[in-house]
């Protein structure tokens, strides 16, 4: 396992835990270019009362602003949880090289597990993905999250 | 061809306007329930820099402001060209229930083009799709657009 991964993965971390603490679901991603994060994000789904509002989006966004551009070219995404349809998507869009993430998400994940946006043929830029970096820690602060919500209700 | 759809989709079809307007790629999108437009948008990528700041995602994020929660029941986009990847799998988080497009997108559409993400089996909710709608209004704008682009490089 890449110690630098295992780094920036603690990062997304990091903002998963804001996310787990304001009662969202914990997700948690940051963007790094040349060794710098420059975007980070947690879902703020219910806060913000956006669908949209999921971690990579934001992530993205702000990287892009802090560079002036659109393009995260020499970019790296990481984020906790495997990427849903509209995240993989946004991950394309943004010509982003190189995706990170730590747990799958078997009821939605659009790399590995119901389908794989980030690496066709027929679409115009592929990403190169690195999966299971800090994986239980990802998926423990998830399991932990539901298992709180299933008790309160 | 249903009226009311020809109705709503002029309003994207204005929205993408603007887009063309000020040099982005003319597409407009908006958000209709219960018979009121709730949520506008159209393409500012360059203007914002922002490789998301797609029609869809910013109607979506604008009627759900409007309506003060994320899930967008009883409504429907209006969009003039196909959703990509991206704004697709914001409409199945937006829980839509139906998508009005008007002409494909055979190099990044993700409803009928390159795949389907809106109608999975495996997906937690299913969208209703209408095609072709305002079609050759829709893609005579997109073609204008390319032909001047192409014409001033």
């Amino acid at each position: 396992m890449d110690e630098l991964d295992r780094f920036y993965m603690q990062a997304a971390l990091e903002e998963a835990l804001e996310a787990y603490e304001v009662g969202e679901v914990p997700i948690g991603a940051v963007v790094v270019r040349r060794g710098e994060i420059i975007g980070k994000g947690h879902n703020r789904r219910e806060t913000w009362k956006d669908p949209t509002a999921h971690a990579e989006l934001l992530a993205i966004r702000e990287a892009c602003q802090q560079l002036g551009g659109w393009r995260l070219t020499e970019s790296t995404l990481y984020v906790t949880i495997e990427p849903c349809s509209m995240c993989a998507g946004a991950i394309v869009l943004a010509r982003i090289p190189r995706l990170v993430y730590g747990a799958q998400d078997p009821k939605a994940g659009a790399v590995d597990s119901l389908f794989d946006l980030v690496r066709r043929e027929d679409l115009n830029h592929r990403v190169e993905v690195t999966s299971g970096v800090l994986e239980d820690e990802c998926r423990a602060l998830m399991r932990e999250f539901f298992q709180e919500l299933r008790g309160k209700s």
